[in-house]
């Protein structure tokens, strides 16, 4: 199918309003009232780098990227606009494999209150899919960035972890005994993970003072965390809220769950700080935007990420040596 | 090199600041200062496909990513804001080519007033490049769209067209008896063609009723014209001012040389329609922005592409049927 051909064949699809949308696809570019502060963020999938097609459907390609630019944006506590699409086709890709793929990224754009409103397709080396969100915010006081950690603030992360990275070693082929519904939720949490949107801005709203979504697993956000706001962030593993079935892939992998749940990547939780007194209130809101909070550790003067033991004592893992100050 | 690294390492080297800009890299997304409309477009090169490392530098194709965006936000008569940059390196890409081809993008950046404020550097099969470049208004009404040309419009076209694709034929290996200089024009217009931002705001103020740039050649950027505008758009071949060299390169080429102007992609320059009393107005607001204007047609009840050789005549070219009403 031509180019221009399958380009309109995306338009037609994508006939979701944006409420900021005064021009979108067919024009040289789209168009929206702005106003605020905007907030964009960039995420890029390849093939056989953050998916494979053998265990990804086309669908589960777009939802993805869609969600983990639009988690960014749930991370700022700002409100998801407009998404641009880049969609890099290898020979003798379908159009109907192009179409599932922008089938599910509406999808998830229409339950997130986003409109995918331009975007560029051409022929590559293989499938990449790389998406820029604008997020839109009232002013800058009503974003969280990463550095607004203060010493003394507790660190909460929302839901449960390690389930993204489950699913991924179970698609790998792990063999674990999980009950159907189990597996299929682990799996879903890998293929399908969900942008908290509503948790990020009701974070926002009742106080954390630093934010990040977890994309590269808790260690690792925590670690910019602690360096973005100039300080140490200690996390207690024995408090992770690991996702259930954690546990039974962790040893079927002959690995630490609460290791795994640390470390795993793409769970697209919120990772946050927020002074003691905010407790409540950040709890309430989370629980008012349908997410727990589990409360793993917190902010100090220093530098660096401190994983502790249950009984308080350092702890290192392998390969995250140099996230300590 | 770990990718955090060369993150950080394209995150040093970008250190423009953009006159909107609240927080640049190193967030979970990038915050300006918005207001009026934000403008926004995507343009992806992919190696293999929009060019090769045999004949372009890393430079060359950071800047011609950004170039071809630019040039989107140029033809709406809009101010550029700020660059997002998706960059998939393959695998065994060294941190030398990787910063050489942001500095490419970078130094135009600084040429156009852009700020490079975000994007995601990541693995993948091959080079791809997407770049969305978001540019501003302080209304849509300083906008150009596609679809505002009326019957009797007259039809412009800036500077000097076929230069790019006599760039990419020389580079393909054609011979033919040029200058030096000459010849390393083409090849310039082909590897680092120039977004032109003065002429397409000049344009807009001037009372252009559409605009589109010439990404795709002017017989099909026209026909894009006509179907946005619905009406029906001719062309003049022998009123297209061509780039020095193109009748050399046409004829070395055994090809006709208005046909190569007509039909030559990426010279981004500006297509445009007006109102005949507006000439003179259009013609000196182009000059002051350092653009040559000809007129090359115009707009007419109707539809679609309408090719017309010195005598006045219908003309045809082989591929471009599909473009008449």
């Amino acid at each position: 199918m031509p180019e221009l051909e399958l380009i309109a064949a995306i338009e037609a699809a994508l006939r979701r309003p944006g409420k900021r949308v005064l021009t979108g696809p067919g024009d040289d570019a789209a168009v929206v009232r702005a106003g605020g502060v905007a907030v964009t963020s960039v995420d890029t999938l390849a093939e056989g780098v953050h998916f494979t097609l053998a265990t990804h459907s086309h669908a589960d390609v777009g939802h993805k990227a869609l969600a983990a630019a639009l988690s960014d944006i749930a991370a700022m506590g700002a409100e998801p606009g407009e998404a641009y699409v880049a969609l890099v086709l290898p020979p003798g890709a379908s159009e109907q494999a192009a179409l599932e793929l922008v089938a599910g990224m509406d999808e998830l754009a229409g339950e997130a209150g986003c409109a995918i409103v331009g975007g560029d397709v051409t022929g590559g080396p293989g499938l990449v899919v790389s998406v820029t969100v604008t997020g839109w915010a009232d002013s800058e006081e009503q974003l969280v960035y990463r550095s607004g950690a203060r010493p003394g603030d507790l660190l909460g992360a929302t839901g449960a972890l390690g389930g993204s990275e489950c699913g991924r070693l179970l698609l790998d082929g792990l063999e674990a005994e999980l009950a159907p519904d189990r597996r299929d939720e682990l799996l879903a949490r890998h293929r399908r993970p969900v942008p908290l949107i509503a948790a990020g801005k009701a974070l926002a709203g009742a106080g954390a003072t630093a934010m990040i979504d977890v994309s590269d697993g808790v260690a690792t956000d925590a670690a910019h965390l602690a360096e973005r706001s100039e300080l140490e962030v200690s996390v207690r593993m024995a408090d992770l809220a690991l996702a259930p079935g954690v546990d039974v892939v962790a040893a079927a992998a002959g690995r630490d769950a609460a290791e795994l749940g640390a470390t795993g990547g793409e769970d697209y939780e919120l990772l946050f700080t927020a002074a003691p007194g905010s407790r409540p209130t950040i709890e309430e809101a989370a629980a008012g935007a349908g997410a727990s909070v589990a409360w793993i550790g917190e902010a100090a003067s220093g530098s660096g990420l401190r994983l502790l033991d249950a009984a308080g004592q350092p702890v290192t893992l392998r390969g995250y040596e140099h996230l300590a100050g």
